[in-house]
């Protein structure tokens, strides 16, 4: 299967050519401005030209073999013209029609599978079907079935789009905003999948962000190693993940078909491997349009300057900034005596500056301010307001030129553009920035937002992260059974995690024995999975001080069951040391169908139950990262001293982390689910002690 | 002083006109788009016409008196003209020119003083100095200095917006989006003020939401008056504070020099007098023209409806919804049965809704969805997803035509049109929907945030608020003093507020006679405001549990003191009764110096310190704004019963923060800041108690 047979044919074939409105005659339209358009052609049953151009009665008859075809009719046609053109020798085919799996009717699944199995025979390359098509801007080829602002003149490209929603590909088309190299509408996705075309952009060099729409992932192994791909490439991937919310991850599945999966798998998997994430449409596409322009000019400094040409925007510039959590330099006096040559004496030399109206159409003043900035070593990034209009406009296009003029003069730091209100934004006016490698950025609450991801992002090193993946083998109707409490302790043992001395005992004999070398206070727990509530059944007792307690709670804890549980399974009696109290600690993991096990970390108590402070991510996972989770906490500085308690022993503690995380990960294929509840956190230097452990496993 | 003369003038002079860019042809050119041309007037010193018009050599020369003058010339030449202009008879004038106060110079503001005479002289209403002018889009009268997308025929309208940034009415007015009613750049604002012009568009009919964007109050009475007639209209006022953060409120005094004040007191003041807080400046104006739009037509119930026409959409929909706190309607069976017969058999009948792209140019079916969901009692409001072009669009325009034809066939429910990106927005599709009351919001994440706060404010009932302000008298300078525990508790209790019996004594016979009739334990405090660590200086007994216990104390702690704390003032001991303790609380006060004295509740120690889980609210306050208090609060379901502990008395706890509330109401001129801590709330029916308490006082 040779996916640029579908990305980038060198002939092609529209079926289906009609000048009604529709996909026929969108595809027909994209054809005829393709680069290759000599060897485009339309295939009709009964027309002989349209559009100006020869109709060839069918597939067969054409003068060439195409390299792909673009099957713009209904359903029920398409395995029969997939056949002919299978035969005839095609290699590729974009299916735009509806009726499939999607519909999830058995009639439609038939007949996708039907198409899937027309592919394999003739090695085929299959985009759709329920797609809107797919463009490939760089080597100008439109396959797409709808209305797009396509110009083959205009060669500035950059960013590469796969979305499963028709929808979402189109109303970017439906803008002129965006530089896009390839767009892909992928709908089902079952013949080439979603993660092949990523791991096609990926890879491709037109290609310098990769944004994706995404509802569901089918083949997690595989778009974990695209994601890893480009996390080593420093290649920025940008994903609108929907399916989100409850009714969201309904109305997905609903959709395609996709498995939503758990959205805060999806998150902690995005973070690892430092996926942007964009929360909405437009936020998505201003993150890849600034990434595709700045085309790897990445900021080495996350504190930004800020420059505006009202006191208005300015002050609302500092507020967003503030809020959203982008930090904006302390510029040095040398700066700000450098600034005062470029602004009128009444204006302040700070950041963010209200570098006031008088620099409009000012050349020399603007590049000045621009050039003061970037040769102050605090400042990573610098903004600057630019309002583009709807129309060609003096004042904005002075200034967009100067903007370009302080690149060609030596700013070397990424420069972006912000406009204050959403709008048209004239592309005469958009080109000069761009050219010059400063992108025009979305109205300025979103641009803030998204500028915060870019500076997270230009700061995320994956050498800091483990990247390995853990996807699990299929559990799917798996019965799964809880080790005891005593067996989870020895699994955590052997893997290096503090767990209080422990024994079981099954006689007297046995405790008298247990016991020794034991640091007391002891408590004895009976030891069964099938007694639920422990205490209430009499089956527990703490706070032994001597051998002689011991041997008397163990008489006295096998009397209490014999009484209020009897039948119920036993095996002796756990002894264990009682651990001193310190900073309680919750640790858990799940085990993610698609992406393996979820480490969870939170205070204990409440801050993880009222105030929902806890921190997932996946395994496996190494220091630096456990301690992340830990600093991504609301109450971490209850673990740092507070009110003038000792520091907690975060050393001990990520240590901790790092070996249940490598238990899990050993154990990928066998673990549902682990908790260790309560984990006790002494101070400095005194270490950490897991005081309960459940591990459950699957049969 | 008539503002009816500055905003509505029957007759205009322009001086300075120009043919060059800038304020002097702006102003031109506005008047002679305005439907008072005829009384429009052109003065400079020598040219005789420009741009087709006769022009005076000077205002005094003019064949009528106008109403209003608008001075596009600079600084200096300011109050010679104005002077002239008075003497002449004129009784208003919009004053472009910067170089006055807000340049903070000696110079400029005796220049401004020099204004406000001449205006205080001749009763002249006064917009300016340092603005871009004013906008009168109801009467068609343009005194705007800069450029904007002015239709004389167009008369869409319902916005006032008055902003203290020239640039931010600027960039409004450099799209062609909202129906502007009136629009004022209120410059400095010393002479006519922001909250006169509030006042004014408050009361005009013409007007049917209110957008301010604002750095800061002068006349807070004044402001709070005018907020306070709107609520009780329910006139929506949309507010967009900047100076929110630290650099931004740095940033804000430095432009217009107006006080930022406590961003977290306008907040509070916000909530209470149910204005709408925008972020940004893309939110501020979808929610401006969301409400001109809707007129009125608020939602009576907080549930949506949602419609796409697109999986993706969908999807996004209710993703951003849920994130955004917007809550989907639980839709009926009958609206499903519905809703089936307009939608394809693949499609599910839910909310959200993909009615599917079958849907595009089908009237009947399209107005039969929006029937549907208007027609189910669950549902307070309805988004559909319609995605305006930069160009006419048939598919746009027919979708546009069925949502006004179904609002025409009945649909009296409140419906907005909800774009997936940002762009341009063709005016004639958009006038379809805006004719028929459907407002076309802001991409959708703007939009979704924006409802929220819509439907919050259709929720918001001025009845259930205490409204009257408190503004409290200026203490700029003042020096304050604290009142001792006892006398602090003493007022406190006056008020109603349950404090811990307590008593003073000066000596052992005095501390027999005030333990009678107090219930043990007690607790005996050096009594002093000089010796700050009671403790430490051995002037603390607790758990007291007789007389005898209680004179020994009393001889113990006047020895300790003498020894530890010599030639400290003290004033007897303070014995009182020991509370039993219950769920800590904070209660605090601080008088806001521009909207007295503010209320602050939290859970004690870590809550409020380490999650900065607190809430503020303006003083007087009654018992249901208290309760909204307490439920904001994360950590509120701490006090409704948690892991089986009792509800707390919340009946006693808000009686308590009103008593509170009114102690500080009736002081505001007086107290500096209270804080009671702890307040010890019991359970349900059991009461609280304020264990210690501290009134500090200006002098």
């Amino acid at each position: 299967m040779d996916i640029q047979k579908l990305i980038k044919p060198k002939s092609i074939a529209v079926v289906g050519v009609t000048d009604k409105p529709g996909f026929g005659r969108g595809a027909a339209q994209g054809a005829l401005n393709s680069r290759i358009v000599e060897h485009a052609y339309f295939v009709h049953p009964k027309k002989t030209e349209l559009f100006g151009k020869k109709c060839y009665p069918n597939i067969s008859s054409l003068p060439e073999v195409p390299e792909c075809v673009v099957l713009a009719t209904n359903c029920h046609t398409i395995p029969g013209l997939l056949e002919e053109a299978g035969a005839f020798g095609v290699k590729a085919a974009v299916i735009y029609a509806s009726g499939f799996s999607e519909e999830n009717t058995e009639e439609g699944i038939a007949l996708e599978e039907q198409v899937k199995e027309i592919a394999r025979k003739y090695d085929m390359c299959i985009c759709g079907p329920n797609c809107m098509g797919m463009l490939n801007n760089v080597d100008k080829i439109n396959l797409w079935g709808g209305h797009t602002h396509w110009d083959l003149e205009d060669d500035a490209h950059g960013i590469a789009i796969i979305a499963q929603s028709g929808f979402i590909c189109a109303e970017i088309l439906n803008t002129d905003f965006f530089n896009i190299s390839y767009e892909i509408s992928s709908g089902n996705g079952n013949i080439v999948t979603l993660e092949e075309f990523l791991e096609f952009v990926v890879e491709d060099e037109h290609v310098s962000v990769v944004a994706l729409y995404l509802e569901g992932v089918r083949d997690s192994a595989r778009f974990l190693s695209a994601l890893k791909k480009a996390a080593q490439m420093r290649k920025p991937v940008v994903i609108l993940k929907s399916g989100r919310s409850v009714r969201g991850a309904i109305s997905a599945a609903s959709h395609t078909g996709s498995m939503a999966g758990s959205n805060k798998s999806y998150m902690s998997i995005f973070e690892k491997y430092g996926v942007i994430v964009a929360e909405t449409l437009e936020e998505f596409m201003c993150l890849a349009q600034t990434l595709s322009v700045l085309n790897g000019n990445f900021p080495t400094k996350k504190e930004v300057a800020v420059i505006s040409f009202s006191g208005g925007e300015s002050t609302l510039s500092a507020d967003i900034a503030e809020e959203v959590g982008v930090e904006l330099a302390e510029i040095s006096q040398e700066t700000k005596d450098k600034l005062k040559q470029y602004i009128p004496a009444y204006a302040s030399a700070k950041n963010p500056l209200d570098a006031t109206t008088t620099l409009f159409h000012e050349d020399e003043k603007t590049v000045g301010v621009l050039k003061s900035f970037n040769d102050d070593p605090a400042v990573g990034l610098i903004t600057v307001g630019v309002n583009v209009k709807k129309d060609d406009d003096l004042t904005t296009s002075d200034m967009c030129k100067s903007i370009a003029h302080a690149k060609e003069l030596g700013v070397t730091k990424p420069v972006v553009a912000i406009p204050s209100l959403e709008g048209y934004r004239y592309r005469g006016s958009r080109r000069i920035l761009e050219d010059a490698g400063v992108p025009l950025m979305s109205s300025m609450g979103t641009s803030f937002t998204a500028l915060k991801k870019l500076l997270d992002f230009a700061d995320y090193d994956y050498k800091e992260h483990n990247l390995e993946s853990c996807v699990p083998k299929d559990h799917e109707g798996a019965e799964s059974y809880a080790l005891s409490e005593y067996d989870s302790k020895e699994e955590m043992k052997q893997y290096g995690v503090p767990v209080p001395a422990q024994a079981i005992a099954r006689s007297v004999d046995e405790i008298r024995e247990a016991v020794k070398g034991m640091k007391y206070p002891l408590a004895l727990k009976i030891n069964s999975s099938e007694i639920l509530h422990k205490t209430e059944a009499g089956g527990v007792k703490l706070h032994i001080q001597n051998e002689e307690e011991a041997a008397a709670a163990y008489n006295e804890i096998m009397e209490n069951v014999a009484r209020t549980s009897p039948g119920k399974k036993t095996d002796g009696i756990l002894v264990q040391e009682m651990a001193p109290s310190g900073v309680e600690i919750i640790i858990g993991v799940t085990n993610d169908k698609q992406f393996g096990p979820m480490l969870l970390v939170g205070l204990g108590g409440i801050y993880v139950e009222v105030f929902k402070d806890a921190a997932l991510y996946p395994v496996p996972l190494n220091k630096g990262e456990a301690m992340n989770m830990l600093k991504s906490l609301k109450s971490y500085k209850l673990l740092t001293g507070y009110r003038g308690s000792k520091p907690c022993d975060l050393d001990a503690l990520t240590d901790m982390m790092v070996k249940i995380s490598d238990y899990a990960y050993a154990h990928k294929d066998e673990i549902k689910e682990m908790d260790l509840n309560p984990v006790f956190v002494y101070p400095q230097g005194e270490g950490v002690c897991a005081v309960d452990a459940l591990i459950v496993k699957y049969k």
